[in-house]
């Protein structure tokens, strides 16, 4: 059992109030939040929060992690360029043993930011739950094939390798894009969902050029073309949403979708503004994403927050346009359910202990005038004292306890770089 | 002196590019940059960079130090509200004693993310320069009067006083804006400006009501008008420039001027985005600045050139608009020249000791593809180990080395804020 005491708590349980006592944990799982009782039980570890502050962890609801290793690699280039010439080639050449590497390259930076839970998109599940379980962070899987009906033999039988793996580990079904799949396959992926009474995930809407080419194919736009086929009988959501408009986001109220929004990588590729004040205000449910670090460049909840405030003011010419702590809550308890870590996004007895401490001494954060909005408007992940996942502190005061030293993931993932990019 | 060894220099000199070597500094300059040599003098502390880069610090080209007591006093408002009432009534009642106070919050953070130097304006220049010169970081005032002619007396008065009371402190001609002062004002100040050979600054078409009126009444916008009034025969520049056109701009090519650009202040308080991109492409010379904490709510370069740099691909639907390293050079060299500190722009020998250290081992910046970039797309505050300002080493893996600890700092502005938000 571990105890933090005299501490300020955000269960996030109903808004971002703010109260003052401590927190215990047992296992894996959060026993109490309260005040000092009289009596207290015997703890392996008791930590004085110095009056700062624990909240729910952050959960990156959309992301590809292990593309650490093109981060940088071309910048300031156009998205057809990028992607083709400078993504593409160099992920055929990836190993399994590379997206090992290069996700523990990821978990530093999301541990360091707060981060205890990725819904990650990528090649060789198996090396990423390797890497995830290890350092003891979540993984939900999604999956991302693409092609035609015969491809979700694939998703379905890496559902049901992945799906009771490890209690750190999920698997969600999912498919690249509605643009990069046929009918046929937006077919069978539906016919599975329903088979398995499963929410089902896409990336979607992501470009207008991606869109209006549904629209043209189709005559419906990818959401209410793919809820015509049956997808989301038992929710599930979609990565980007940009261009979304008022049918659209009605599709996802409807069925209880999860709007994932990626505004910084929307930002870096052009892609554009999602319409987030809307989706909010037609009472969508939201989460936010890092999208891969090639396109965004950093693996950071605080600027997915920051920017998913301040972009809706310029899109809307409206400086009081969406409240900021709505991507507070976005970052954390919407990214949470959104991939199904029903029981990793607040902060209660008998919940997940997914965790975090903010410095509230920090002097970007000063005057605690409006705590959750400054930690959308003016926080950063320097302000992330500890980071707290499945009951197991995994980082403190800059130092990992994950299993592996930084010095040794740098050091592997140089050598494969430098054969990788040759 | 002291010795910087085994270290990555990017020296800003002449673009981006990084060499190895070392640096060594003597007194508040530097006064070696190159390969070891075979004798070494003796140095009163020699550091181990570790292959860390070393370059030029940043420097905030506009900010409005002392109002981080209004941070996060009130989010999500419209404007107008925001100024009228929840900015005026309270900045009435400051005193000097509180702006000393509230300017060191300020230093701690910006010294935290590199900054040595800061543009500011705001009351009571002699508090700002004692919290300054104290900490050991520089203060370039601008003047900020508003008003008619005879208020240039009160600017003139502060310019004598100001120019040369300190190596850490200089001062610049300026008034707030077109629009908060009369036509006899701009006047008597290029009247000023002329009769000691000095550039002007101003806030400039920071918002659209602001620039559409002045064409109303002067028939020209605020760029055109002022400089037909001869306001910039020996230089200056302007702050926010969001609605600058291209006639605007030639405006400012053809004058030398130094455009500030404030994105993350435009972009909160819905002011809209800069034309960054057609301005570096004609040439203007660009810097950055963060604008008050309040109107940000950060005081972070990265932050300033990381949004200087999407937003501009956001504004042209472009993925190529804006080299990313454009944005390192506005927020270093540039902003250095752009307020007039010509021997703190590069690393040379002979220039004074502003410097920061990068840690090039943190997971955010790897893999060390393209650095310049990485430092604008995907680093932050967080990278900074070191901030060195005139020889002196003001901050050193997050320790303060400014004679007064943070939590003094926080004790003394939590009173005084409560005091005055009461």
């Amino acid at each position: 059992m571990i105890r933090f005491y005299n501490a300020k708590i955000m269960t996030m349980a109903d808004g971002c109030g703010i109260t003052a006592g401590e927190l215990w944990t047992d296992g894996d799982r959060i026993s109490y939040i309260g005040d000092t009782p009289a009596e207290l039980p015997a703890f392996e570890r008791e930590i004085d929060v110095c009056g700062n502050l624990l909240m729910p962890s952050f959960k990156n609801a959309h992301t590809h992690s292990a593309m650490t290793f093109l981060r940088s690699f071309a910048e300031d280039v156009p998205l057809q360029t990028w992607l083709f010439e400078k993504v593409f080639p160099y992920e055929d050449r990836l190993t399994p043993e590379d997206v090992y590497a290069f996700d523990r390259l990821a978990i530093l930076e999301y541990l360091a930011s707060g981060t205890t839970a990725a819904f990650d998109m990528y090649f060789y599940p198996e090396s990423s739950a390797a890497a995830f379980t290890e350092a003891g962070m979540r993984l939900v899987f999604c999956g991302s094939i693409n092609g035609t009906a015969k491809d979700v033999e694939r998703l379905n039988s890496q559902f049901q390798q992945f799906r009771n793996l490890h209690p750190l580990v999920k698997y969600r079904l999912g498919f690249h894009a509605e643009y990069t799949s046929d009918e046929s396959l937006h077919r069978e992926v539906a016919r599975l969902a329903q088979a398995e009474h499963e929410p089902v995930y896409t990336h979607i809407s992501e470009t207008k050029r991606e869109h209006d080419e549904c629209i043209e194919r189709h005559g419906a736009s990818p959401a209410q073309y793919l809820e015509s086929l049956g997808l989301w009988e038992y929710g599930g959501g979609g990565f980007h949403c940009v261009w979304f408009d008022e049918a659209d986001r009605a599709v996802y109220k409807r069925n209880g979708l999860w709007f994932v929004s990626c505004p910084a990588s929307n930002a870096k590729l052009a892609s554009g503004i999602a319409p987030l004040k809307e989706a909010y205000e037609e009472g969508v449910q939201l989460a936010l994403g890092t999208d891969g670090p090639a396109s965004n460049n950093a693996l950071d909840p605080f600027r997915e927050m920051y920017l998913g405030a301040v972009l809706q003011k310029l899109r809307h010419n409206d400086a009081a346009a969406l409240p900021a702590a709505e991507m507070l809550k976005a970052a954390t308890v919407g990214g949470a359910r959104a991939m199904g870590l029903h029981d990793c996004d607040i902060l209660a007895e008998g919940r997940q202990a997914d965790l975090i401490m903010i410095d509230l001494t920090a002097a970007n954060l000063q005057p605690p005038h409006h705590i959750p909005e400054s930690l959308v408007l003016s926080g950063d992940r320097a302000n992330v004292k500890l980071t707290m996942c499945a009951g197991k502190i995994l980082y403190e005061n800059g130092e990992y306890h994950i299993g592996v030293s930084p010095a040794e993931i740098l050091a592997d993932t140089a050598k494969r770089i430098a054969r990788l990019t040759d």
